[in-house]
């Protein structure tokens, strides 16, 4: 407990809090809707924006002020890794998430890597029994090293592929070893900077060619975290495959990938698909998809990936509702891939920021879970769609009906009538659930 | 022949042409890669852009300048009809596309407007007998009216399924009587104006059990035109289910739709949804789902469909070159679902601006023709993607790796080398081939 | 009080209100930082939205279910506002805000449409003297009509300019006859549909003569509203020239009109101009050029103006904040600039929307008021720039500094310190307050 | 001319050129419109995409492949201005421009930065002395350091002020040894990342009184390049507040800086902004404060600076002609404000980029000065506004006519009739200048 002296364990103290470090609406052990606030939420926190970010941008150099630099990379690493849970500890979070590449120095070598790799999940497998903490998932950065500049699983170079793979075999091995509940798959590099010397369709081929190995590696070593794919629409490359959750649900079932892949979902990238996030969970859950979360937000009038953490209570609030109505989002969880602003650059933003983000969806639990109890939005819908319950309604639902028996209905009504959907005053209906 | 008795039938006169009612690049009988140039383009007049607009915005009245109002609904309707064969005639282009709205008033009940569809549709038969124009596909609008307030097949009211229903059913038996070579659904208010109040799975099932309907109809009448399905993101509603292509895609498969439905693409919905043209056709292509195409074009820079006729080469290229090396739109088209301005209102705008609309495919078609006969992008692709033409590539193409097989192959390697893209270069020469 | 007979007088019953027309929050009466909320709030309810709107949208008809149309239109005119003074009365609104079009019947020709306004006008003001409601401003509707196709004050035809200086003479007229205290310009067709036929300057140059005009002649019938300039980037025109409130202030500084025009606001026109509505406030603060507000919201993801009713908390807190700030928005106002969904189409609907739109203002001034109390905003800004009301930074901005002398001063430091702005906690608090 | 040694100096060979070292449509010695190409063009290569840039980003490392790389930052610092020297010679530019960061190690402090800053413009005065090649202009990059994390003459820290004054004071004595004939301020953190811990009106009067330092420097070294602010809406603020053009033109007005600034205008910026690069042009040209360009473009359908090199016909076209419009861009040039992608890493893409973006505006102006021959627009402009050359207009123009006398006059009319803009005609003609 060395790395942020000044921070106590946060607590929940409620609304009038007076320390800064101290929850004031998140409460990890009350129970809403008949479970404690933290199963609800699982919340985790991401490695790589905590311990190995340094505040650069495209125009600015790092900025934030650091204490765990060590002489050499392993010393580095391990000292993340004991800040790392310094964090998590302080704040309660159970869960975390980590690229290969944030935990282990990348060598001169893909053999030097692998091996830093076992290295590190030894240490972090350490640390992981003795404090409780659970790995949420993890997954191979191909899309940092200069080597996947084309992508990986759809890069253009066959010694890039087999590369990948090698990441990818050792990510399910730590998966195992680490008790993994999940594996993500977010395609950095997959997808094309210009169509004109891209064979898209080879690429997509390549990439189901790849998940399907992954299936089958899986099955051999016998462990079965949940896969996920994570969509994006655009950056770093100008198109990315997995565009968005209704996108990657069109690959997946070209290629017969059901039956093992879910989504991962964030906020921003929804927004910077032209979709709310509570619709890529809408949209998942349709397909029975909906598998873990980002909690972040993004910027609605800024065209990049900002990956603030989240204080929009709205968002927060509808994203659980969906969460509420899906069933829970375990074996996924609420993962923090957030990362503090530029001017945050003290030590403890770190914590302020999860704090803050804690905050905002422990609120959103507690609206949502308040709208479930009332029913609110299912009485909603209930009325608006009652047409479909009986008569000629229940008929069409039941396939009973077809195009020239319904010619014949509408041919009988005397004119439709239409009910307005008040939706201003549902909004506002809404507004008092959020406080 | 008196509606536009100042203009002439429009003639290829070449690059210098005197008039302005010419073709400048347009041909129709040039033969390009074996085929008259018409046949690769197989040019679409809209009826409703065409004869039923009148340049209203949301802030502003119309401003057309037309000379075919009649005394009469029916009347009008039939001098639309003279009128627009007289465009289509002065234009040289074969084929045509309508809403059942566009064509018949609508009166005062459905059995009115059905009668009104048929009354029509004989006379407009009429004219496609006498003059060999072909209908490239008609469709049902099922938005306009308020009745579809909330949807059509994905209403909240059972009644205005079934109204829905009926004006579908008569879509099919029009589009038999008039050999539609496709039937086309672009779902206007297919989507949700606020998901606060929408059961989006139950719409879009509801919507899957309506396209079955279909598919059993045109069973039993034995009528089999190429049912399309045309995406757009937004606008009218604030989400249209029918996001872009892979988001139909995905609805497509999930309900097992492939075998009947393929996609009908515009330029301007394309871009609205975050793509460009090309990348939607490459899509298509990749699920062999390129159906037909809407010609026309948005500015980047607005946030909404202003259905501008497509001037831009650029995009006309690329668009014609996928067309090529899907093997040809047929049984689609190229559709002009544009619109001349507000402040081009004069009649004779409607003929200059299909003009410029097909002189811009024409050079588009000339320009991905040539590229092409070069194979300038297939040497591109050949070269970018060699090292999947053999060795470990060509196994791993063959599906004879695995993740440890690759493993092992990677740590064989002395580093991976990238070769670089220089896609600024092949921007460069593209541009050479535009002109 | 025949039109919403089930309607009765809304009236502030809190949070718990069991009456679905009753404010939740907006309790007229109440003092807020020694003034009655009303008097912060200054709402004014919109003519045009409310009383003359159908419900179309670019791709359907009219839905809106209305009880006010008569057999003529200056009766259905006189209907709408009687309704219109129903509504007033019914909100507890104390102003309004109307176009020359929505008010009087534009009839054939010029010379009947002056003559209307100056009937209807009559019959507004007996409503007014007998209610005490207020004008809050008026305005000429230049962009419906066709005659406005090319922009009125920046027309390429002269006698267009003329005819809007006909329709801005008699709303001048009209609001000194109704004692209005604005009067405002928002250029709806004052922009460019395409840059390649426009001549930018020469129309801003027209556009700066008109306002000329303006101020002469009211001078010259000494009448003195507050003379407005409403900002928005696009649509209906491709490029409006009132961009946004930076690009109204180069225009009016450009033209020497400081003196004499300040700036309303609209949220929906801020974000489409990719800004915050905040930031609009902030900027024209900072020009002294604050004058009044349309109270309406968009959506972040849609590219088009939805004059939605503002149920956004955070936008209402941060602006009235600006508001306070700014020492209060008279004479200016709150005006709703918005209108209920299409699918919002009961006639209730008016009343509920309005209803939302009140309570969240009301919300918002609440928030902001306790903001005002803590010195929220202060504090944290007298903290963050502290370096600049001693030492060096005092003497920087009392202007004693120059490049030399600073640098000098910069030579002398060792190494620069600068201080976290922590905003992830601040918005975090920020989230308090909101509620 | 060691670092390129396999690329030849680049010669106009036409479009049917061979190698890919060479201008296809770039000829700088042939006269268009009286002068030689290159003097219309003044073609500027800049030093920091082409030499300090690896091809990193957000979520990638470098990638470039480059050569010299020395054993200490001044030898590293030397030989990159050799390969510059080396590849403005090969292109046949005459200008560049650079940022005190691009040349020069920035040390351990300040008084070594400015020490590198002296010894390394002595360095780079000898090649230019030597090579011809002059200097369109420098500017203080205050923007990448932590120490301006907050901004640099915006800033909350007045430390950080005197900090900036020392570079720009630095800039300005350099621009003077090395007869620069501009100076920049694009201010990169001169924004707010948020905007509620920011007082945006006292760091704009800091932004002012720094300008105003810098006008009495210049004047006392008896200077006097051009000053250009370059505006730019976002990115890496959240808000930048130079905003655009007019923007720009509202705070050079507030603080009467009109005589001293005039604007560096970027295509990427504009599109950014929501303009198109021609509007933003013209809006200087308005206000007389055209002063350079930055060629570049982005991607439309991307929400960040892309900086890509120029291919985009189009705009290069409709650019040059504002330019040519004006009277030329001289003092001011065209920069390649431009990075090869992340993908075209090898050396020579450096080489081939350049050609590429040359080419294109090569053609842009071809395709300008033959519109200009024709007066292509010049009539299309007379034709559209003659309403105002006589008549009533020409009064309406010289000021003779008040809001009643043009009451009057509209009274007099019979209506009013407008003239089609044919717009769509009008880019189709266009499209056949650009080839």
């Amino acid at each position: 407990m060395d790395y942020f002296e000044n921070v106590p364990k946060v607590q929940y103290e409620g609304k009038n809090a007076k320390s800064k470090y101290a929850f004031r609406h998140y409460n990890p052990e009350e129970i809403i809707m008949g479970k404690p606030m933290k199963d609800h939420l699982r919340f985790s926190v991401a490695f790589w924006h905590t311990m190995t970010e340094d505040g650069s941008d495209q125009f600015g150099d790092g900025t934030y002020q650091r204490n765990w630099e060590g002489s050499t990379p392993m010393e580095t690493a391990k000292n993340r890794v004991d800040a790392f849970f310094e964090i998590l500890e302080k704040l309660g979070a159970e869960y975390f998430c980590f690229h290969d590449v944030d935990i282990a120095p990348q060598g001169d070598s893909l053999k030097e890597f692998l091996e830093n790799i076992d290295v590190m999940t030894d240490y972090i497998k350490g640390k992981m029994d003795k404090t409780g903490v659970k790995l949420l998932w993890n997954t191979a950065n191909m899309f940092t090293h200069p080597t996947f500049v084309n992508g990986a699983a759809t890069t253009n170079n066959a010694d890039v592929y087999s590369m990948a793979a090698a990441q990818v075999k050792k990510g399910l091995d730590v998966s195992k070893k680490l008790n993994g509940e999940n594996y993500v798959f977010w395609g950095g590099r997959e997808g094309y900077e210009n169509l004109l010397n891209t064979d898209m369709n080879f690429e997509l081929d390549n990439l189901a060619r790849f998940y399907q190995m992954v299936i089958d590696y899986a099955q051999k070593i016998d462990y079965h975290p949940q896969f996920l794919i994570e969509p994006k629409p655009k950056e770093p490359t100008k198109h990315q495959y997995d565009y968005d959750a209704a996108t990657a649900m069109a690959f997946i079932q070209k290629y017969n990938l059901e039956d093992s892949f879910k989504l991962n979902l964030e906020a921003n990238h929804a927004t910077l698909a032209g979709h709310t996030f509570e619709h890529e969970l809408n949209v998942a859950k349709n397909y029975n998809a909906l598998g873990s979360l980002d909690a972040n937000q993004g910027d609605l009038l800024l065209g990049w990936d900002t990956d603030e953490f989240p204080t929009d209570i709205y968002t927060a609030t509808l994203a659980m509702y969906e969460v509420l109505d899906f069933g829970g989002i375990a074996p996924g969880g609420l993962n923090f891939d957030a990362k503090v602003r530029r001017t945050s650059f003290a030590m403890d933003d770190l914590i302020l920021a999860h704090i803050a983000g804690m905050d905002t969806y422990a609120r959103g639990l507690r609206a949502a879970a308040k709208m479930k109890d009332d029913n609110f939005f299912e009485q909603i819908i209930a009325n608006r769609y009652e047409s479909f319950s009986s008569g000629i309604g229940k008929q069409i639902v039941e396939n009973k009906e077809d195009l020239e028996s319904l010619t014949n209905y509408a041919l009988s009504l005397n004119g439709v009538e239409n009910k307005s959907g008040h939706i201003e005053h549902l909004k506002s209906l809404l507004n008092d659930y959020l406080v």
